[in-house]
C-alpha cells in the first residue's frame, strides 16, 4: 500500500469517527501541558512534502549524503558483531552508553584538540536528543537561553518545548559578534532573568554557514566566564572543513564552563542516530539519570554497530572523502550563486559544512516566496524557521550537501528566476506587505 | 582498561581539578531545572554493581533472556538490510517511525484484539520513550497520574522528571481494584487537582506479577471513561502469557480513551531499543512532534532491523519458545518458593511475564536486608523502589527471567536463609526500627 494511499484512509478513517471522536479531540486539547502548546506542525511542513517529489530539486533538507560509505563493509562488520557479541549488542545497556564507543568518542573529539575522559561522555540519540537532555536538567520555563541570529532550528523547538526564551545575538561573518554577546548578557541580567547558556555552533554554521574565528573564541569565553554564563557548544560538522585541519574546540581551552555535543549523523550516517554530550563530571552525572528517564539507555545495537564501524574501517579516510565531495558541491552552488544571482542578493562562502545563507534583495520575503520556488520545482528554507521571534523573512538557507553540482546548479538556476520574478512584479507593483511570522518552525529531518 | 580502572581514573581526575573545580561543582547546583532536584542516583544502585558479579544470583534485573535468539538468522537479515536498503536504513528517517514497521506492528497488536491504523502509531525508542513523550505532551508540575500500587519504576521516574504527583491505587491479585480506583479518582478530583491519566501494566504486571480480570477490565475502562481520565495502557508483556491466547488489551474495547504502549524489548530483543505508542489520531499529532523535538527521529536502523527480523523470521514462534523458556523459570522459582520459604512469606504465581512479588513475614524490611542478601549473594529489588511514596519496605520484586531454573533455585535457597537470619535476630532482639524511605529509585536497566 502506498503512503499515499495510507493517508488517504487515514484520513477516512477519521473522518468516519464521527461526532462522538470529535468532542474528544477537543477534550485532548484541554488535557494537555502547557508545553504542548507550543507544539504545532510548520506551516511549511505541507510544501516539503510536495518538494520531496524527485522533479522538484530541494536545496531545503540537511541530510547527509551518504551514497559513498561501503556497504559492503558496514554489513560485514555489523554481521559480525552480531555473530560475535549479538547477546550483548541485543540486551540492555548502560544508561551512559558503550564504554568502548565512548573511548572512541574521546578519540574522534582530540582532533579538535578535546583531552577528555570517557567517563564524561554520555552517548545520545543523535545530538537532538543531547540538546534535549540538556535543556531538561538546566531549563525551567522562563529562563533565557542565548542563541545566535539565525540558529539551528531543532534546537529552537527544544527550547520552546521546554518555555525557555530564546534571546538571539548578532552574527557576522566570523560568527557570533562578542559586543553583542555581551549587551544581551548585561541586558537580560539587569531585567532579573536568569541566563542558563549560550547555544552555539561555531563550526560551519547551521544554518548561517560561517565558522567563529580564533580571536572570537577566546573573547567568548572570557565572556562567558566573567558573566559566569555556561556554554553548550553544538559541533556535528566540525571534522568537516573544506580548508586544512580541524579547528580546536571550544571545549578544547575550557572544561568547565563548556558542555560539548558531538555527532556521527554527519560523519558517518544519521540513521544509528548516535550523538553525545562531553560534560562537566557533576553535569554528566545528572546527564545520564536524565537519559534513563527518558530511553533506560540508547540502543546497545546502534552504538556497537558504529564502533564496529569506526575499529574495522578508514573512518578518517572516509571523512575525507566526504569533504572533497561537499567541497564540490559548495562550490557548485556558490559558482552558480556567482554566475547567475542578481546583484542585490547576498550570501557568504562556507569554509566547511552544509549550508549557505543568502539574503534577498530588499522587499523580498523567502517565506512569502516559497510556493511560487516549488512551483517552479526548487525548493530551500525561509530563514524565519531559524529565529525564535519571526526574523530572517529576508534570509533563506541553502543546502548544498544532498543534491549532486548538476542539480545544485540547476536549482540555483531555478530559485533565480524566481527571484528575477519577484523583482519584476515588485517593480511592476510594488513592494508586498510583509509580516513579522511569530513562532518557530517544528523540526524535523527536512530540517536537519 | 577495565571498567573499575577507568572509574578510578576517572574520580583521580574529578579530585585533580582542584578547588576552583569544586566551585564550579556547587555553581552547577544553583543552575539546574527544578525538575532536576529529583534526579538523584538510587542508593540501591551501588549494590547492583555488587550484584552483578557472576557468583551473586541476581533476581533483581529484568533483563530478558535472549539466548534463544538466532544470530545467524538475525545477522544474515541485518547484512541484507545494509546490502539491499542501507541508503534508507543509515539515513533519517520518519519523525512518526519507518510506515513498514508501523503496519507490522499493528499485526502485533490484532494478537490482543486492537484494530488499529498504522498511521496512528509513533515509534519510540523503547517503550520508556514512549512514557516520557506521553508524559511531555500531557503533564504540567502539579498534575496528578494514578499508578497501581505497585507500579513500574521506569515510569515513576518519568513522572517524577516531569514533576507529576503519584496517587498509588490498590491492587489484589486479579490486578487494580475498582473501587479503590473510583475512590482515589473522586478524592482527587475533589481535591479540585487534575488526574491526568491513569498508568496501568495490565497483564503480569511489573513488579506485582497480577493480571487484571476480565470484569475488571470493562468495569476499569467503564470508571474512567464516567470520570473523564484517559488511560495509558503499558503492555510489554502481553504476548509472554504462560497459558492461552493472549488477553485482549484495554485498547481493543476503547480506542478513543486509552493511550497503549508496546515494545520488541521482550518479545525480540531490548537493544535495539524499539517500542511504539499506538494513539488517538490527535494525541499522535503532538506525539510526533514531540518525538522530532527529543530525538529527530527513531533509529532508521534499528527500526528496519526489527523490521527485517519480522518478516524473515518465525517470530511468533520464537515468542513461544520465549514463553515455554520463561514458564519453567517462573515454576522453578514458584517450586522453590513453595519448598523453602518461611510460613509468613507469601506471593504469587504470575500467569506471564517476568516477576513475583513477595512479601516478607511482618517485621522484616526488604531494603535494610539487601546488603545482608547481597553479602549471601542474592539479589532482588526492594518494594520501595515501585512506590513514590515510601511504601513497600515489606516487599521485594523477584525476577526469574535472566537466570536458568538452577540458579534461581540457588538464588531462593540462599534468600530464605538471609530470612530466616533476619527472623531469628528479630525474635531475639526484637523488631528493627523501619524508616518510611520518601522517594523514588532512579529507573535503570537493572530495574527494568
Amino acid at each position: 500500500m502506498s503512503e499515499q494511499t495510507r493517508r488517504e484512509i487515514g484520513r477516512a478513517e477519521s473522518t468516519g469517527r464521527g461526532e462522538p471522536g470529535r468532542t474528544r479531540l477537543d477534550s485532548y486539547v484541554d488535557r494537555y501541558a502547557a508545553r504542548t502548546n507550543g507544539m504545532t506542525a510548520s506551516e511549511i511542513r505541507a510544501l516539503f512534502s510536495v518538494a520531496s517529489r524527485p522533479e522538484v530539486v530541494s536545496l531545503a533538507g540537511g541530510m547527509p549524503n551518504i551514497s559513498g560509505l561501503p556497504l559492503d563493509v558496514v554489513g560485514q562488520a555489523i554481521h559480525d558483531l552480531v555473530q560475535t557479541n549479538g547477546a550483548t549488542a541485543m540486551q540492555y545497556g548502560s544508561g551512559q552508553g558503550d564504554p568502548t564507543l565512548r573511548e572512541q568518542i574521546c578519540d574522534v573529539m582530540r582532533l579538535e584538540g578535546i583531552e577528555a575522559h570517557p567517563d564524561d561522555v554520555v552517548v545520545t540519540v543523535g545530538s537532538q536528543q543531547a540538546v534535549d537532555l540538556v535543556t531538561r536538567i538546566f531549563c525551567d520555563p522562563g529562563d533565557v537561553v542565548i542563541c545566535e541570529a539565525p540558529s539551528y532550528v531543532g534546537a529552537l523547538g527544544v527550547f520552546r518545548a521546554y518555555e525557555c526564551d530564546v534571546v538571539h545575538c548578532e552574527m557576522d561573518s566570523e560568527g557570533l559578534v562578542p559586543s553583542a554577546l555581551r549587551d544581551a548578557i548585561a541586558t537580560v541580567q539587569a531585567q532579573g532573568r536568569r541566563i542558563k547558556f549560550l547555544y552555539t555552533i561555531p563550526n560551519y554554521h547551521n544554518p548561517a554557514g560561517v565558522t567563529l574565528s580564533a580571536e572570537r573564541r577566546t573573547e567568548i569565553l572570557e565572556i562567558c566566564r566573567e558573566a559566569d554564563v555556561l556554554v553548550l557548544e553544538d559541533n556535528p560538522y566540525g571534522l568537516l572543513g573544506f580548508d586544512g585541519d580541524p579547528i580546536p574546540a571550544l571545549r578544547a581551552d575550557e572544561a568547565d564552563g563548556v558542555i560539548y555535543l558531538g555527532s556521527f549523523s554527519k560523519t558517518f550516517a544519521p540513521g544509528f542516530r548516535v550523538g553525545w554530550v562531553l560534560a562537566p563530571h557533576a553535569v554528566r552525572e545528572k546527564l545520564v539519570l536524565a537519559q534513563e528517564s527518558a530511553t533506560l539507555c540508547p540502543p546497545a545495537f546502534s552504538q556497537m554497530a558504529v564502533s564496529s564501524y569506526l575499529t574495522h574501517h578508514d573512518w578518517l579516510g572516509q571523512i575525507k572523502q566526504f569533504r572533497e565531495m561537499y567541497r564540490e558541491r559548495r562550490d557548485a552552488m556558490i559558482g552558480a550563486l556567482d554566475d547567475l544571482m542578481p546583484a542585490a542578493a547576498r550570501w557568504n562562502v562556507p569554509a566547511g559544512g552544509f549550508y549557505v545563507w543568502l539574503t534577498l534583495p530588499d522587499g523580498l520575503d523567502a517565506k512569502a516566496m516559497l510556493p511560487r520556488a516549488v512551483t517552479a520545482r526548487v525548493a530551500y528554507v525561509p530563514g524565519t524557521a531559524f529565529f525564535a521571534d519571526g526574523f530572517g523573512a529576508q534570509s533563506m538557507r541553502l543546502s548544498f550537501c544532498y543534491p549532486t553540482a548538476e542539480r545544485i546548479r540547476e536549482g540555483v538556476r531555478r530559485l533565480t528566476g524566481v527571484i528575477e520574478e519577484e523583482l519584476e512584479l515588485r517593480e511592476t507593483f510594488g513592494a508586498p506587505s510583509r509580516h513579522l511570522q511569530r513562532g518557530y518552525e517544528a523540526p524535523n529531518s527536512d530540517l536537519t
